[in-house]
This record gives structure tokens, C-alpha cells and sequence, in this order.
């Protein structure tokens, strides 16, 4: 599946605008209704199919997927751990059964009946179960822009930013999948001038436009993923909302890191997009020469990603969300691969449902920041909104959707969405 | 079990210099061959008592314990998510089955065969599922040390550090038992006077004396753990290693905070000792008046604990460990409640089997120094052992051992030893 096919068609109708072509076949997990079980699908259309369906009726099972039971769990954890030759296989397996010239789903009105389910009516929860949740910072230009706000031009970027894919652990409990509402924290800081540190409500709210991947079958621990192994063990990707608060973040973040300023919420889409549905989309990232990177950092090819991100708010008097910036994967420094080959070389061990986002992706323009930090540049200047609004930070009842999507020959290969509304603060 | 009763024996012998007594009762899990299953069991003096054969013979259950299945899984997690009335009820049975004046499992010669393992022909493994890592960084005289070495006397404690128990996210998936080998990371650094980074193995590697609690029910997302409840969250502690890699983390660590350098590995020992067998030894910890901390810190009660703590060295060339150092975890300045209610104040949720970690625990005294950074002064004051070596940071080969233990009226309740070997890096 490395070449696109444009002519491809499904027997399922697609939407030209959907994001969810044959070409794409993204993994979920969806419930049916509050108490039922979780299952793993995948969407195609307006439609979910049920693998753990179409692995009961024979037809995902054999070579590398044995006899199908990774597709009747609860999450995609045991698929992620089978590997790139599993993977290459349900692939296979499922664009053949969903093409529009062969009859064995197409012409089965009684599994079609059972295998599939409108979007619209399920609920879809997280993909996995996350052990690790490792977040990076491998934007030049949103470090840059941060560095200048704290630190002016000439000393924007850290001395080790183009030697290292910068991380750090975020946390994995309160990842949150995309719909769950998002709760203004409570917590210290210190506002400019103050003598003293003050507790309350986070006054500086915002979100980072970021995308992550899921690790497969990973490494044990002491040994390392070297970069040109890293793509048998990258399964996936979704889109992330790393919400932050900024009065927090500062306050507490020497010399350890964010902590309470990022782990109250982290959002991802629901929707796992294969690197195998990425390939045709694969490009160069940006040049790293000046300086060179150490060996275990180069990447034997392009492994960089187009991918056309954009964010949208939705303000309470809104009817509809309106863009507010636009961005895109390929813009990031550090890619994927050197982001895993980087965070093993330790020797620390990555499992299968791992998730590593990429840190806030802004671009070159303006309008290209993936933070309400770097659009209103910490709130110098504010976002006027249609409604007449401005925002320099988000306010309660705000809604902020984040989309992301690849297009090629008329096709379209996306993620959906990943939306998520600020609620207020508990009174304390 | 908040008094000690110096005169309760159990029928089991227990050694006067024991960390086991009847007082203790701490939880583990272990394995009897590399692949049987793990069980649960409780360790007094030299034995391990199978709590699942206990389960089977209906000796724990009823009550808050339901029909004590939380005794037959391979970890500990379902214990901790039952809570304090099934925490209490659970010693109870125990001390109530191993007194030396209660026949049922004294006098029942079939059962106590089945039940009864030596510890020495078992292999303890990770008691719990450690869904998240956090460590902080409590102890004053740590912070102070560093400070002092990073930035002199006069600036040697962050702005914040009096106002929040700073902490980070740590990595889950290197949590290691004691006894796990430990391999020297290779990673980037920069060397004092150096202009460009090296990569190769850590030079400078280390040790961190540290305690950490496993928290119990925990909080769901947007919730918090108010401080007075915090107790009902914390089912016992461990003695935890977080061996650090000194050169790649002052590389690495600005801004997002220590990464690499911390990964690669974190030691625990493998026995949960619970707090209400600490319960004795609880005490005031230092006065946190200047500044005064805020109200969501306030303890109701002192939540301090009286653990003797050392750290032994063995290096290759040694045939036991001797002493490097002392300290104690009464000198932490942020107690485990404050840890958990400022973790939870901003609505993060802590499941069952989260770990949270101390920070290296320093005292007042010379001796009395958590890690190698702090006992040689970042080199310049060489450890001398008896054997005529010099350490300044770990050599291949060191095993560090860490031993906690508490003392009253001739009552030993102690966490027996965490311990590892630095195995020399992969070469690359």
C-alpha cells in the first residue's frame, strides 16, 4: 500500500469531503451503548465496521493474525504488539473485503447487517490502553517562538534544541478521548510582579495543536529501537490537544518540567491512522545540517508526514466552530522516528499502545501557531472572533476542535477530529 | 492498629533482627519457577504466606473483602482499589491467622505446607500494575545541596519550592524489582569546557535514596484528594532506587525536565509495607511556617514517618556491602498527603497502583547525603572505601543496596532492601 490508487472505490459510499476513504481505514474502539462492550472497528465512511465481527465469520484470520482474537478485545493494544507484518495483513484483508468488486461482505446483507453501525450512533472510546504517555517539543518554530517570548531573539532556542528531540513524560491516566469536556484547573501561581504566589482558578488556559503516535511491539528493557527499525514499531497516529495552563506552567516548572499545568487533561481523536495509509504522504522534513545530527539520530529516509492540521474554536455565542490557525506535520524538526529512536536510546523500554506526541506543531506564518501563547504572542494580541469576541486565552464554555487531514489525486486520507470544551473551574 | 503490642508473636519464628515481624505484614508478589503465575503473599521472618491458598480456604474474605478475589490476581491493584476498611480488615485476618495463640492455621499441617513458601526459594516480581510514575522532590536538604552546587548558597532553593511540593512524571515502564540489573545508558552530553555534545556512555552515574507510596482508590478525572482524605488513598510504601544518569541529565533537563537521565531504570523493593503497620512510627515532620504553605496543604495531622534508611555499596572487588551513607524519611519537608493532595488538586486522576515516588531523601548531616552527587560533592570529595577504591559516581559492576526500617520498644517493622548492579553500557 505504498502507491495510491485514486481509483479505488468502496461499496460503502464515501462523502468526497469524508476523511474516511478505503484509502484510510483508521482503527477505533466504540461501544454500542453506555454499558456494552467495548469492540474495535474501523471507520469507513459514515460507517463503523465490527473486526471483532468480521474475525467471528473467518475472515481476519491466518498468517501474522493468527486466529483473529486481536480484533476481539477491548483495545488495540494486542494489534499494535503483532507487528508491521500483522498490520500489512489486516490491511490487506479489509481493503479487499470493503472494495467495490467483491461480493463476500458486499453481497452478505445478514453480516453486513451486524458488522456495520452508523458513527453517529456509537460512542467511541480510547484506542488503548496507554502505559507511557511521552510527550516532545519538536517544533522549531513554536520552540522559538516560546524562547523569544521568554527570553528574546537572540537566545530563543535552547543550546541542546538541535542536538536533542526534546521530551518529557506527561501522564498517561488523563488522556482523554476526543468529546470529553475539560475541566479549568485550580493550582498556584505567581502573576507578574507579585511578591507572593496566589491559588485559584488557571487564568492562562490554551491548547497545543500536537499529533502523537502509538508504539507496536517495542523494545525490551536495556536494549534500544535503532532509527532504521523505528517504523516497525510506530503503528499510528491520531490527532492531541495538550491542553496547558500557562500561569501554572510558569510557576512550577523549575527545574523539573510542566506537571500540573499539562496533567489534568490530554485529548486525542478517536480514530488511529496507520503509517501504512500515511506512506503515500510521506515527505522530506526540514534540513539538519546546521548542526548535523549524532548518527543514531539519521534517519535512512524521509520521515516526515504531509498532513494539513487546523484548529477551530467555538466560543458560547457560536453556532459553529470558525478557524482560528492552520498548520502541518511536515513542519516538525525532529520526525517520528528519531523521536523513538531518541527516547530508547537509553536503553528504556517502549510497549505496544505507548503514546508520543509530537509538541506543539506552528509553522512559519502567522497564522501557523499551535497555541493561543504564540497567536495572541501571551496575549499582546488578541483574537477577534466573528462575534465580535477577542481572546488572548480560552475562556470557559470555549470548544476547540482540531482537525487534521492528507490529500493526494482527489484522495483523502484524514483523522476526523479531536474537540473538546473547557468547563469551569470546581469552586473551591 | 494504631498502638504496638511489643508481646505479639506469631507462631512463625521471626529473627530479633527481622524486618518481618507480626507487626509488619507487608504485601508482595512472587512467583515459585520463571513460569509459574504470580501470587500474592504476605512476608513474616523467613516465610511467605500464599494469600490465594488462604482465599481458597475461605480465611479471607467476607466483610469489605468480599469473596476474596482480590487475593487470587497477579497483582496487588485490586487490594489497593478496595480502600482502607478492606486494608483493615485484611490485617486483621492476617495477624489474627498468624498469632501464636490462634490454632487454625498453627495446628493445620496440610494447609500451612501448601501456604508456606521460604522466601529465599522464591522469585518476588513487581507487586503492582504502575499505571503512572510520579516523582517529586521533597527533601529540603536534597534541594538545598543541588541548589548550592548549581547556584551557590545564596540562591540554592527555587522561588517555588517552599510554596509546592514540586514533582515530575517518571516513566512506568522501567520500574524494575530489586535485584534487576541495571545497564549504564549511553546518551548525549556536554562536557564541562566542551563546545559541541558527545554521545556515549553516562560517565557520571547515580544513585537516589528515595521511598514511594502506591496509591489506593485514587480519583476520577476533574476530581480532587483532599488532604484530609489523602490517607484513605495510600495503601503502604516502597523503598525506590531512581538511578540517574548526572551528564545526560544537565544536557538534557532544560526546560522540560529530566528525561533520559531518569528512564532507563527506577528499583523497588519488592515488599509494600502498609501504612497502618507504619502507623506507629508516625511523626511531625519540619515546621512549614516561613512561608506558610496554602490551605489545600495543610495537614490535620503530623504525616511524617520515622524510617531509618541506609545505602550500602558492594562494589566488584567486595564481598558484602558496606555503608556509604544514612538519613531518614522524618526529614522530608513535603509529607505524602501534601504530595497527593497537590497532585490531585488541579483534578489529575491517581488510579490503584500509581507510584509516587520521594525525591532523593538527604538529612542534615555529612553522612546523611541521598546520592553520589550530594556524597562526593559532584566529585570533588572522592567516597574511600574500605577495599582502597575511590568513587566519585557509580562503576560498572557497583551493586547499591538501599534497607528502611522502624524501631519501637524492641518492634522492628522494616521494608527489607532494594538492590542493583550497573552492568557496563551497550557498546554502539
Amino acid at each position: 500500500m505504498t502507491t495510491l490508487d485514486p481509483s479505488l472505490r468502496s461499496f460503502i459510499d464515501v462523502a468526497p469531503d469524508s476523511h474516511f476513504s478505503i484509502h484510510n481505514l483508521p482503527y477505533g474502539v466504540f461501544k454500542t451503548s453506555a454499558n456494552s462492550p467495548a469492540r474495535i472497528g474501523v471507520a469507513v465512511g459514515d460507517e463503523v465496521l465490527d473486526l471483532a465481527v468480521l474475525a467471528d465469520a473467518g475472515l481476519l484470520d491466518g498468517g501474522p493474525l493468527g486466529d483473529g482474537s486481536v480484533f476481539r478485545g477491548p483495545t488495540l493494544n494486542a494489534l499494535m504488539a503483532l507487528g508491521r507484518p500483522a498490520w500489512t495483513a489486516a490491511r490487506s484483508a479489509l481493503v479487499k473485503l470493503l472494495r467495490d468488486d467483491e461480493p463476500t461482505l458486499r453481497d452478505n446483507a445478514a453480516l453486513r447487517d451486524t458488522a456495520f453501525h452508523k458513527q453517529t450512533t456509537v460512542e467511541m472510546v480510547l484506542p488503548a490502553a496507554i502505559g507511557d504517555y511521552t510527550d516532545f517539543y519538536s517544533s522549531r518554530e513554536h520552540a522559538t517562538n516560546i524562547g523569544i517570548m521568554l527570553r528574546g531573539k537572540d537566545n530563543a532556542l535552547q543550546p541542546n534544541w538541535l542536538h536533542i528531540p526534546v521530551g518529557y513524560h506527561g501522564r498517561a491516566s488523563s488522556v482523554v478521548v476526543s468529546g470529553t469536556g475539560v475541566r479549568r484547573p485550580n493550582g498556584q501561581s505567581k502573576p507578574a510582579g507579585a511578591d507572593q504566589p496566589v491559588f485559584g482558578p488557571s487564568r492562562l488556559m490554551d491548547f497545543e495543536l500536537e499529533m502523537g503516535f502509538f508504539v507496536g511491539p517495542g523494545n525490551r528493557l536495556g536494549e534500544t529501537i535503532p532509527i532504521a527499525e523505528a517504523p516497525e514499531h510506530i503503528f499510528g497516529m491520531v490527532l492531541v490537544n495538550d491542553w496547558s495552563a500557562r500561569d501554572i506552567q510558569a510557576w512550577e516548572y523549575v527545574p523539573l518540567g510542566p506537571f500540573l499545568s499539562k496533567n489534568f487533561a490530554t485529548s486525542i481523536s478517536p480514530w488511529v491512522v496507520t503509517m501504512d495509509a500515511l506512506e503515500p504522504f510521506r515527505c522530506a522534513g526540514p534540513a539538519q545540517t546546521d548542526p548535523e545530527v549524532f548518527s543514531y539520530l539519521e534517519s535512512p529516509d524521509d520521515r516526515a508526514y504531509d498532513i494539513h492540521l487546523e484548529v477551530l474554536l467555538q466560543s458560547e455565542r457560536m453556532t459553529a466552530p470558525e478557524p482560528i490557525a492552520t498548520s502541518n506535520l511536515r513542519y516538525m524538526y525532529w520526525n517520528v522516528c528519531q523521536q523513538l529512536a531518541h527516547h530508547t536510546i537509553n536503553g528504556c523500554n517502549a510497549r505496544p499502545g505507548d503514546l508520543c506526541g509530537s509538541g506543539t506543531i506552528s509553522g512559519p506564518g502567522k497564522h501557523e501557531r499551535g497555541s493561543m501563547m504564540e497567536l495572541s504572542w501571551r496575549g499582546a494580541e488578541p483574537i477577534r472572533l466573528s462575534t465580535g469576541e477577542e481572546r488572548t486565552f480560552l475562556a470557559d464554555g470555549d470548544t476547540v476542535v482540531m482537525t487534521g487531514c492528507c490529500e493526494r489525486d482527489g484522495v483523502k486520507v484524514g483523522f476526523g477530529e479531536v474537540r473538546g470544551t473547557l468547563l469551569p473551574a470546581i469552586a473551591r
